[in-house]
């Protein structure tokens, strides 16, 4: 089967960047699938990027993640290229962004640098870093190049540390984070699918410990478990514990930002 | 000729969904061609998922149109695959969102209810309905599979209704809606091209009764047909009567919201 | 090795437009790869456009460029299919949108107004001159079909003029102005590498004035060559000489809008 490439990154949709960088790709691997995960994350938004790109491994394990949010763009910070346990490849900055998807993803196995002299790529006069390295690493990878044809070995303890991790047991609980708000306000916790079961998901009650209230959280398998306008507690489709309020946003109702504290146990 | 996927959503461009959906179709059906219509559809707002259906099946009236546009998202309403007369092929929740496409398709011959067990995907570890249903299902349908493998028939007349519907006559005139505001600030009524067809377009003035307003307002073929500022009416792109300023924003003009109704007549 | 398609318009991501447009183009000619460039252009924005179109064409010299930014859609403008000297093709409006993209295409070639009648094309009833006219030519071209065989040799010199030029060289200065501001609110301005190189880029420090601004500026290779918070000209991805603020916006910064007027000299 043909490689799929998911691309992510904080370019937005108004310029020409996204597109040219699927042109880039086709080109050089025509064979690759192309399918665009997120590209309106706020410019340098981490956070934002890491999460997308923890659903986006947690949904397609096997895929090439491209992952372009990089606010050190041009700046001495390695290009990375990750092989993780799950089949996942992992693309883009040393700057955390991709490690929530290789903690998601079982694992790093190996860690590459990449060389852009190794990439041959025909240059623009100026420097558009994602043309010309993450793009065609990706493809390059895609079309069955071995990561040590486009880089070096790194040591994987030597990267720089994600903008927010998985959930600490704690005695019975769980200590997470709010790690991002989605579209429908639902607020997701770094409470993964399989440590949510561990609590006894779905089919048990939750004391939820979010931000400065303390809240005793009904769970389910969707949303409309619950009655409109109640809380639930669901493994939505990024594979992270959320909260949500069915047909509503939790968001609004709660105030609660990303970053925020959050300790998860399951009521007796 | 590889059958066409239309892809309409309120997933929105900020998160993975509309791309993992992408890619489950690809992989399950690599000949069939994905466009998406439109995935930032407000939440939950079937009006506008139906009426963004409703012209993609008038441009597109072969093609196959998944439209996931769902409130009730693992509830009890039943997931729906629509054969039209016209050849078009509507994928979506029994929520009213296909009824107006399927209308301007020349209405359902055949309905079934798809039946996620005989959707052989391979599973994530939570739900993800358009993934594990309805992208499937569209694959399937893209592929050649018979609807009869992968759902069971249902009598079209128990269908949930949709949120708008086509114009009715009444005498010399046509009642009928503001079913949708475009980003030019047009506002598209639920009188179809071939209704309007029948009231003298293009050539004629009309008279429209909008909201609170009673109007005089001449026909085109364009909107560069009035001068710049002028009101017009024409049949857009749609395929619906649309009152449009030319260079200008109806929708700002005369302040009227999707709902409100229009009747339309032709002065002598 | 196929064509690629730039589209470029300002149909928006809220409507069926694009996706139509893409599966017109797709069913035409099946090898053509189909990027998107930018949709969410304003509407009627022919500067934007026109910007966003200069830009493709640097970075992808020898693809067609679809630009669809067309205020006066139906009226009695010419459709223009130009051929540059860099090998790059640019469809659309003869409004100006091209002008620009062609200037950095090392010029116009050929030029050719488009002929309706020989681009056979499958019609809905309503008219959607991108659907109609523009997809399809772009699709004829990508599949090998002579421009001639799709439209009239026309003069280039009575061509509708660009929103705006090349920088123009003034003694020891280039006379220029901003062109757009992108979404890191950087201000591009319509000083082309080449004209920057001949001012010592990077490596020298510029004068540049900006609206009723006098600045000393630090030029690099890239945004990070400066520390943050810091402004800094650069040749962005755009191939324009750029005025940023590293990890911030020069926008807020400056408070200057499109059209502003800069002069750049190197300082000492």
């Amino acid at each position: 089967m043909p490689q799929t490439i998911c691309f992510i990154s904080d370019f937005g949709l108004d310029d020409a960047w996204v597109g040219i960088c699927h042109a880039i790709m086709h080109r050089q691997c025509p064979d690759a699938w192309i399918v665009d995960l997120a590209h309106q994350i706020e410019p340098f938004d981490i956070r934002k990027g890491a999460a997308v790109a923890a659903a986006g491994v947690y949904q397609l394990p096997d895929a090439i993640h491209l992952v372009v949010v990089d606010p050190g763009v041009g700046g001495d910070r390695r290009d990375l290229c990750l092989v993780a346990a799950s089949g996942a490849w992992l693309i883009g900055p040393d700057n955390g962004v991709l490690l929530p998807a290789a903690q998601r993803a079982r694992g790093i196995e190996r860690a590459y640098a990449l060389d852009p002299a190794r990439l041959h790529t025909e240059k623009a006069l100026a420097t558009f870093h994602a043309r010309d390295v993450f793009a065609p690493a990706a493809a390059a990878i895609a079309c069955g190049q071995d990561p040590r044809e486009i880089g070096s070995p790194v040591d994987p303890a030597t990267l720089v540390v994600g903008p927010f991790a998985v959930a600490l047991r704690d005695g019975d609980s769980l200590a997470a984070e709010v790690i991002e708000v989605d579209r429908f306000g639902s607020l997701r916790t770094s409470v993964t699918a399989e440590q949510a079961a561990t609590l006894g998901l779905p089919g048990v009650t939750l004391e939820m410990v979010v931000g400065h209230m303390k809240l005793s959280v009904p769970t389910g398998r969707t949303f409309s478990d619950v009655p409109k306008g109640e809380i639930v507690a669901v493994v939505d489709s990024s594979g992270w514990l959320t909260l949500a309020e069915n047909a509503g946003s939790a968001y609004e109702r709660f105030g609660v930002e990303p970053g925020a504290h959050v300790r998860v146990s399951a009521l007796p």
